[in-house]
C-alpha cells in the first residue's frame, strides 16, 4: 500500500494557460475544482482564472480513513502547486514585499450549498500586509479590511468549528467579533462597514486578535504556512460537521465520496473604483430567453453581490429593469471587459451545451472567472432552453429532455400564486399538497353554496370537512377544494387532480362548522364570503385573494417540448377521462388513448341526476323483473356517454371500465333522496330502508364490487357491455375510428373472467346481428388490482386480451392500507421515516412492484405480447412511470394534467435506460477479463 | 401400434382356485375387478368365488380412443374367457339344456357408487329358459322373473341409455315396463312382485318383449352372444354418461383412468328356501367393537337386502337388535355356511388388514363370495378401530392415522342431534354450517334474554340478524347461534367455532324481529320461546327441540389414537385461546402452548364490563396526559389477564398479540353506554361524539389498527409490553416455567418493527431493573398477514425474532375480500363454481400459499432458524395444516375444538410425504434409465 501511495498524484495545479485535470474529473477535484481545471486547461477556453491547484477528494478519502492524517507526500505537492502559482503571478506566498493570497473553499461531487467552509484571504500576517498595502497602491484601508475579514473567517471556522469548539448559543467568535466592529461604527459614527477609516480598521484588526486569544485559548497564527494548512484541515473537516452530514443523509450523497479542497490566488473586485464583481448567466434564468443576463457592484466582493446590501447595477440593457434602470451596466462602464465576459460567456456555454451561471471579478479594469456551472432555472425557462438548444443544435433531443424536471414542467401546467404576493401574505395554516397550483376566492361550504355564486361569477372556494361523491357538483363550480380531514388520495384530492384543480386535504388545524357558516383556525373565525388564497403545490392557506400568474398550457414552446419528449419514449401516454371534455382536454395535452374510462362516473357529474335516479332504482329493485326493467331504463344514458367519449378520443383506443364500486355507494343519504326514490320505486320508505341497510358493509373497499358484481348480477354486466357495443357498431357505421377495450375489475380469479367473457360474447354476438356485422372490433381485458390477480396472471392471462393495473387499489391491499383511512397515521409514519413517503403518490417499487412485475412476467409467459399498461394514479407520477417502462408495459395511465408529466417522464425512462446500458457491457467486460 | 397392441393381454379371468391379475390391479382391473381376483386367485384365500373374467379399463381407454371400437383381439379373449367359466362350472353359455348366466358390471379405480351400469341374468333366452327351469329343480315362477329383470334391466341400459335416446320426463321403457307389472298385479289381485305366479310373469315378459318393440324400435335379443356384448358395450358406455361425468368433476376422478367390465357366473340367492343372500362387515361399523356384523335373506337377491323390503335377519347373536331379535340368524339357519363365512371374514381382515364390507349369496346351501372390500365407518368405528388394529398389530401408527379421517374426528367432539330423530324431523331451514355439532333449545332474540334464560337453567338459542362483540356474553350463555346474515368467517361463526359451540350463520331466509319477539321462515313464525334444534355440521334448522347425542371428548380411545398421531407428526400444534380456561380446555385437547393470546378479548368477554370501559377512556382521550392517565389504571386489567393464562400454560409458549382492531370498534355505540362514558371523563356527550366520529374509517379492516396504533401511540404498546413483561417476571419468581412470544400485529415494514422494537426493549430493561435481574425470557416477533409483509419477509426477518402467518387477514388482503361481506357474492362464487371452495376455510394454496411460501423461504434466507406458526383459521382446517407441514412451518395453532383434528393432519402429513418420497426416487431412477 505505502510503496504504491507514494507515487499517488494528490494535487492538480491549474492556471496560466494549463490544468492537470479537467472537466470530467467531478469525481476527483469535485465540480468546482473540475470546471477551473476546464475553464483554466482546455484549449478552446484558456480562460484568465485565478491560478490555483486542488486537494483530490482521495485526500479526503485518506484523511478520514486514516485517523486525520494526510498522505505523506501530500505536503511535498501542495509546496510544489504552491510554487507553481507563484511562478505564474510573480508573487509569493509570504513575501513582505510582493505576497501571495489564497482562497481556500470547498468542493465536493455534488454541489452542497452553504454546508462546508471558506477561509478568504489566506497568507495575510504582519510581515505581509505592507506588501499588500503596496500592491494595492497604497490602499490601506483595503488591505486592514482583508485583515479584519481574514481574522474573522479563520478563528471562526479553524479554530472554532474545526477544534470543536461548541459555545453558547450567541457566543460564538464570529458572533462577538462583528460586536467588536459594531461597537467601533457606533464609536466612530459609521453608517456601513465601508465608511471605516484604515485606522479604524487597524485598530479593530488589533481588537480582533486579542479577543481570539482570550476567548479560543490560542492566538490568530501569524504564519501564512499555518494558515493555508489550517484552512485546508478546516474545510475536510467540515465534510463531517452536522450541517453536511444531515444534508448528505437528506439528498443521499455517500460519505465516501468525500470533498475536494480549492486552494486559488486572491483577486480583488474590492481594491477601489477600478475593480468590480458580478454574476451572469449565459440565458435568462427566468423565463430561458437567449440574453447575457446579469449583475454586478463596483469596488465589492462577491459576497456583497449575493447579499443583497447593495443593489446592484446591471451588466447590459437586457438585464435592466426598473429597479436598476437609473445604473451604469457594465457595458458602459467598461466596454472592454464586457466585450471580452460576453465572449467568455458564449464561449463557455457552447462549450458546456448549457446554460451557465458565471461568477467574475474585475481587480484593476482586469477580468478574471472564478466559477462557471450550469445554471438553475425555473420551469419556464427549463422548457425554452431546451427547445432552443436543440433548435441550436446545441444538444441533442436525449439531452434536452434530461435537461427539464417534472416539476419544473408542472410549473406550466397550473396558474400559480404570485410568489412575490405570497412571500408578503399571512399564512393561517398547512395541509396536504393534493392538487398544484394556486387559488382565490370566497369562502363557501356546501356544494349548494358553490353552484349558486359561479353562477352568479364569482370565484369560491369549498370547504369541507371532507368531500363524498354528492359535493363534485360543488367541486366543480369552486376555483378550489380545501378539506380538514383525507390524505393524498381521498376523494377531494383524486377528483381535484382529476380535474387539474387546486386542491389542499387534511389541514386537520380547520375546524369547519357548516351549520354556523364559519371555519377557525389558530384563534381565528372566518365566515363565509371571506376570501382566502391557496397554494395547492405546496399546501399552503393565506388569508385575503392573492394575485395569480397564469398557466401556460398552450405555450408553443411546451407543445415543442413535448414532442421531443414523443419522438424519444417508447412507452405510449394514455389519459384517465370520463367525460368528451375530459377526451378533448387530454388530447391538447397529448393522451394517445383512453385507459381508464369509468362508466359509474356518470352518476356523479353535472347532468348526473337522471342517470343516478335510475341507477338507485336498479340497485333497489326487489327483484330480477324489476332490475332488467330498471337496467332498460339506464341503458340510453350508457350509451349516450361511452358514444360521446369514444367519438370525442377517435383515432385511440378507449378502455371502458365496467361498474366498479359497491352499490349501496349510489343509495342516497338524505331523507328528501330516499323519499323520491321510494316514491319513484313504489315501496315505502321503511322498505326502502330496510333494502338499503342490507346492502350496507363494513369494509366496502373489500366488499361487492367490481366483477363480483357482474357475477351475482349477471345483467349489470350484459347492459354495459352491450351500450358499449352498440355505440361502437353506430360509430364505425359512420366510419369513426373507435377501439372500445372492456375492463373488467377487480378480478381476483380466472373463473371470474371466464364468466364474464361468455356475457360479453353473447352480447357481441348478438349486435352483430343486429347491426349485420361480422365483428364488431373490441377487445376484453382485466384489471389487476388484487394481489392475487397479480400472482395469478399466468392463469388469467389465459382469458385477458389486456392487462390493465391498477396500483390505487393493490397498493391498498398489498400494505393493508384504506387509502380513505391512512390520515390517522400516515402523518406520524412519514416524520418516523417509517415510510420513505406515501406509496399512493409514489409506487412501492419493493413490494407492490414485485408483483406488478411478477404480473407483467407471468402474463406473458401466457401470452407473449399481452398489452399491458397501468392506469392508477401513480401513472402520472415521474419515478413510477419510469419504474412502468422498465418492466416493460405498453401504455401509462394518468389524469389528463399529468399527461405532458407522463410523456416527459417516459421519454427520461429511455434516455436514463440508454445511459445503462453502456455501464452495463462496460461492467460485464470487466468481469471476463 | 398395431402389431404391438395385437398380443396384449385385455381380459382377466379369475375363479376355480386361480386368477389372471390380483388385488394390486386396480387401476388395471378397477377396485372390484382387482379384489375378485385376489379372493379367488391369492395362495391363502382361494375363496368360493363364482368364476368370471375382468375386461381391463385398458379396453375403455382404447375404446374411446379409437371411435367406439374395440381392440381387434378382444372378441376372441372373451370367448376363451367364456370357455374358462363353463369349463369351471360345467355349464354353457347360451346352452339350452345346462345354461351358464352372467352379471355385467362396472368397476373403476375407485368406487362410484350407482353412476354405472349393471346388467344381470345375461343368457337368457327363449332356448335357454328351459335350461334354467331344470336347473332349479323346476321353478318356472324364479326362471320368468329372472327373465322379466332381464328384459327390463336390458331395454333400460344397453337400449335404451347406451343407444343415446333420451325419452321425456316418465316416458322412459324401464317406466313403462314397471307400469305393465303394476297392471298385471292389480289384474290378478297380487300385492308384491312374489306374489305373481309363473304364469302371470311369462305372460309379463312376451307384454315386456312387444312393449320394447313398439317404443324402442327394436326387438329384445334373444341370442346370449349379442346379450352380451351389449351388456359390456353399455358399462363403457356409461362411463362417459352425463351422471358419471358429473361425479367425476366433483371427485376430481380423470377421465383417462376408465372403467373395467367385470362379467361373473350369476349365482341365486332366490332359488328357493334354501338359497339366502346377506352383507356383513367384519367389525361393527357403527362403533368399531370386533364382532363379526351382518345381516341376510332368505330366498333374495342382494338388492333386497339393499332396498328394505323386507327386514333382514341377524347373521349371529352379536348382530341381533330390537328389530331383529324374533328373527333365526344365519349361525343358526345353517352353522356349516356361518362358520364358513365366519372362517372367511377372518381371513379377509387379516388379508387386507383392514375392516371388510362382504356380500355373499348361498344358492342350495353353497357359499358364494360376490365381493369384499373396505368397510365404510362413522367417526367413533373409525376410532376404535385404528386404535384396536395397532394394538392387534395388524398395522403400524403410520397406518393407523391414515384410517381416520379429520370429518370422522370431529364426530367425537361435539354433542350432536340423534340421527333418527333428525331424519323424522321437519327442516326449517339452511344455513352455513358454522360449527359444528348439535343443538337444541328454546329461541331468544337477545344476549340479555339469552343471560337470563340461561341463570334460570334453561337451555336456548341465540338467533340474531349478526352477531357483534356486544352480544358475546349472550353468545356464551346460549346453547347455539343462529344468524340470518354472515358467512363463515363472520363474528358469530369465528367466536363460536372459538368455543366450540353449534352454529348456522347465513340463514337468509329467516326474517328477524327482534322487536316483535319473534321471526319469520318459510311461511311459519315462531315466538320467542319457541324451540328449534340445530345441526350445525350440516346447517339445518328444525322444529322442536330433538334428543341429543353426547359428545365423546374424555373418550380413552380417541386419547390413545392422539398419542399415536403425536408420535409421528412433526409440526407443533398450539391453540388460540385468551382465557386460562381456554388454555386449560385446549391442554386437555393435547395443545402444545398459545399461539394467539389476543390482548382486546379480555374487552369482549364475560367480565370484560371494567376493562372495556377503562380502554373506552384510553380511547376517547383528549391528549398524551390523560391517555397515560387511563393507561395506567388498564395496565393491572391486562397483567392479570396476561398472567393467569400464561401460568395455566405453563411449560409452554404463549404467543400474545399486541391490541389489533381499531379503536373505534370499542366505542359504545348505544346512547346510555355514551353517556356513562362522558361522565366518567368528564366531558360533553356532544364532545365525546365528536371524538368518535373522527375515529370512524370508512374501511376499518385496513385503517389505523395493530402496529399503527403502537407507531401513532407509543404509551399504548408500552403499557402491553410492560405487563407482559412484569406478569412473567413474577411467574419466574414462583418458578413457573413461561415463554411468552411478543407478538406485533399488521406489519407492512420492517421499520414499524424496528419502531416498536425501541419501545421493548426499553421496557424490558426497566422490568430487569425494577426485579434485579439480568433478563426476562422473551421473543418479539410479529404477524404476517400483509401481503407485503410476506413479500419483504427477508427484511422483517433482520428484527423479528419469529413469525406467526395470519392468514384470515392474508386473505382477505389478497383475495379483497372482507369476509364480513362476502355473503353478498360467495353463495353464488361457490355454486356456479367460481371458486373452488371458501379461502377462509381452506386455505388458497395458489396465491395465498405463494405468499406463505414466499414468506418462509425469505424469512429464513435471513435467519434459517426462524421459529414460524400459523394462527389463522386455518390452522385447524385439515389440507391447510398438511400444507403448513409440506412448506416447514414449525406449529399451526387453532381453536381448542380443532386441536385434535390439527393432531391429526399434522400426523397425516408426515405419512403421505413419506408414501410421496419413494415414488419420486423411483421416478428419478426411472428417468435415468
Amino acid at each position: 500500500m505505502a510503496s504504491k501511495a507514494k507515487s499517488r498524484k494528490y494535487v492538480y495545479s491549474f492556471g496560466g494557460g494549463k490544468a492537470d485535470g479537467d472537466g470530467t474529473d467531478r469525481n476527483l477535484l469535485g465540480g468546482k475544482g473540475a470546471n477551473l481545471a476546464e475553464m483554466a486547461g482546455h484549449p478552446k477556453l484558456k480562460l484568465p482564472v485565478p491560478p490555483g491547484f486542488t486537494l483530490s477528494t482521495e485526500v479526503c478519502t485518506h484523511y478520514y480513513a486514516n485517523k486525520r492524517k494526510y498522505p505523506q507526500e501530500l505536503k511535498k505537492q501542495v509546496d510544489g502547486a504552491i510554487r507553481k502559482v507563484e511562478k505564474i503571478l510573480g508573487r509569493k506566498f509570504g513575501d513582505p514585499k510582493n505576497p501571495l493570497l489564497f482562497s481556500v473553499r470547498s468542493g465536493a461531487r455534488t454541489s452542497m450549498p452553504g454546508m462546508m467552509e471558506t477561509v478568504l484571504n489566506i497568507g495575510l500576517t504582519s510581515e505581509t500586509i505592507p506588501g499588500l498595502i503596496e500592491q494595492s497602491g497604497g490602499n490601506e484601508a483595503f488591505a486592514y479590511d482583508a485583515y479584519r475579514r481574514l481574522i474573522t473567517m479563520y478563528s471562526d471556522v479553524v479554530m472554532e468549528k474545526a477544534g470543536g469548539i461548541e459555545p453558547k448559543e450567541g457566543q460564538g467568535i464570529r458572533h462577538q467579533l462583528e460586536h467588536l466592529l459594531e461597537k467601533k461604527k457606533a464609536k466612530v459614527g459609521a453608517k456601513s462597514d465601508t465608511d471605516l477609516s484604515a485606522e479604524d480598521l487597524k485598530d479593530l484588526c488589533e481588537q480582533y486578535k486579542k479577543k481570539v486569544k482570550q476567548v479560543l485559548k490560542k492566538p490568530f497564527p501569524d504564519n501564512a504556512e499555518e494558515q493555508i494548512w489550517g484552512g485546508i484541515s478546516a474545510v475536510f473537516i467540515s465534510w463531517n460537521g452536522k450541517r453536511a452530514i444531515a444534508y448528505r443523509d437528506i439528498e443521499g450523497i455517500p460519505e465516501e465520496w468525500g470533498t475536494a479542497v480549492n486552494v486559488q490566488a486572491m483577486v480583488f473586485g474590492n481594491m477601489g473604483q477600478d475593480s468590480a464583481t458580478g454574476v451572469a448567466f449565459s440565458r435568462d434564468p427566468g423565463n430561458g430567453a437567449k440574453i447575457f443576463y446579469g449583475e454586478f457592484l463596483v469596488n465589492a466582493q462577491g459576497e456583497d453581490v449575493v447579499a443583497g446590501i447593495r443593489t446592484p447595477a446591471p451588466i447590459n440593457k437586457e438585464s435592466t429593469g426598473e429597479q436598476n434602470k437609473h445604473m451604469e451596466s457594465l457595458e458602459k462602464w467598461d466596454p472592454k471587459v464586457y466585450k471580452e465576459l460576453d465572449a467568455i460567456q458564449k464561449r463557455l456555454e457552447k462549450h458546456f451545451r448549457d446554460m451557465q451561471d458565471i461568477e467574475f471579478t474585475i481587480e484593476n479594469r482586469r477580468l478574471f472567472m472564478l466559477q462557471c456551472r450550469n445554471g438553475k432555472r425555473n420551469g419556464p425557462a427549463a422548457v425554452k432552453m431546451a427547445v432552443d438548444m436543440v433548435k441550436e443544435r446545441l444538444i441533442k433531443g436525449d439531452e434536452a429532455v434530461m435537461r427539464v424536471t417534472a416539476d419544473q414542467l408542472d410549473e406550466l401546467l397550473h396558474p400559480i400564486l404570485d410568489p412575490v404576493a405570497e412571500k408578503k401574505a399571512s399564512m393561517l395554516t398547512k395541509g396536504l399538497p393534493a392538487g398544484p397550483g394556486g387559488a382565490a376566492g370566497k369562502i363557501v361550504f356546501t356544494s349548494e353554496q358553490a353552484i349558486a355564486a359561479h353562477e352568479k361569477g364569482e370565484k369560491v372556494i369549498l370547504v369541507r370537512e371532507e368531500t363524498n361523491p354528492e359535493d363534485v357538483e360543488g367541486m366543480r363550480a369552486a376555483e378550489a377544494i380545501l378539506t380538514a380531514r383525507g390524505g393524498m388520495t381521498s376523494h377531494a384530492a383524486l377528483v381535484a387532480r382529476g380535474w387539474g384543480k387546486c386542491c389542499i386535504v387534511g389541514a386537520g388545524e380547520i375546524d369547519v362548522d357548516v351549520a354556523g357558516g364559519k371555519l377557525k383556525v389558530g384563534g381565528k373565525t372566518l365566515k363565509k364570503g371571506a376570501e382566502i388564497s391557496l397554494n395547492g403545490t405546496k399546501g399552503y392557506v393565506y388569508e385575503g385573494s392573492l394575485d395569480m400568474i397564469s398557466a401556460s398550457e398552450d405555450n408553443p414552446t411546451l407543445v415543442e417540448f413535448l414532442k421531443i419528449c414523443d419522438k424519444i419514449k417508447r412507452l405510449k401516454v394514455r389519459t384517465n377521462g370520463d367525460t368528451p371534455e375530459d377526451a378533448k382536454k387530454a388530447r391538447g395535452f397529448g393522451a394517445e388513448g383512453i385507459g381508464l374510462f369509468r362508466t359509474e362516473h356518470m352518476f356523479y357529474g353535472e347532468h348526473s341526476a337522471e342517470p343516478l335516479f335510475k341507477l338507485r332504482k336498479v340497485i333497489v329493485a326487489k327483484d330480477d323483473k324489476e332490475r332488467a326493467k330498471a337496467l332498460k331504463e339506464l341503458y340510453p344514458h350508457i350509451k349516450k356517454d361511452v358514444k360521446a367519449t369514444m367519438q370525442a378520443m377517435e383515432g385511440y383506443p378507449v378502455t371502458i371500465r365496467l361498474l366498479d364500486p359497491p352499490l349501496h355507494e349510489f343509495i342516497p343519504t338524505s331523507t328528501k333522496g330516499k323519499k323520491e326514490l321510494a316514491k319513484a320505486t313504489g315501496v315505502s320508505l321503511a322498505e326502502l330502508e330496510k333494502r338499503s341497510e342490507l346492502l350496507h358493509e363494513v369494509n366496502p373497499m373489500m366488499g361487492h364490487r367490481g366483477v363480483r358484481l357482474g357475477v351475482t348480477f349477471r345483467d349489470i354486466t350484459e347492459t354495459q357491455v352491450r351500450a358499449i357495443l352498440e355505440a361502437t357498431a353506430e360509430l364505425l357505421k359512420k366510419n369513426k375510428k373507435v377501439f372500445p377495450e372492456i375492463m373488467i375489475p377487480v378480478v381476483c380469479h380466472p373463473n371470474e373472467l371466464k364468466d364474464q367473457y361468455e356475457v360479453v360474447k353473447e352480447v357481441h354476438k348478438a349486435v352483430c346481428k343486429k347491426h349485420k356485422v361480422k365483428k364488431i372490433p373490441h377487445l376484453t381485458g382485466t384489471m389487476i388490482e388484487i394481489p392475487r390477480a397479480a400472482l395469478q396472471a399466468a392463469e388469467i392471462a389465459e382469458v385477458a386480451e389486456f392487462f390493465s393495473f391498477g396500483t390505487n387499489d393493490l397498493t391498498q391491499m398489498t400494505y393493508g392500507f384504506s387509502r380513505d383511512d391512512i390520515g390517522g397515521f400516515m402523518g406520524d409514519y412519514l416524520e418516523k421515516g417509517i415510510l420513505p413517503n406515501d406509496p399512493f403518490q409514489i409506487l412501492d417499487q419493493d413490494a407492490v412492484g414485485e408483483l406488478v412485475k411478477a404480473g407483467i412476467e407471468r402474463g406473458r409467459s401466457t401470452k407473449p405480447k399481452l398489452k399491458i399498461g397501468i392506469c392508477g394514479e401513480h401513472g402520472g407520477e415521474p419515478s413510477s412511470v419510469k419504474f412502468c417502462h422498465a418492466i416493460g408495459m405498453d401504455y401509462v395511465s394518468c389524469s389528463p394534467y399529468r399527461v405532458p408529466i407522463a410523456r416527459l417522464a417516459a421519454a427520461q425512462a429511455v434516455v436514463e435506460e440508454k445511459a445503462a446500458q453502456p455501464k452495463k457491457k462496460a461492467k460485464k467486460k470487466a468481469k471476463k477479463k
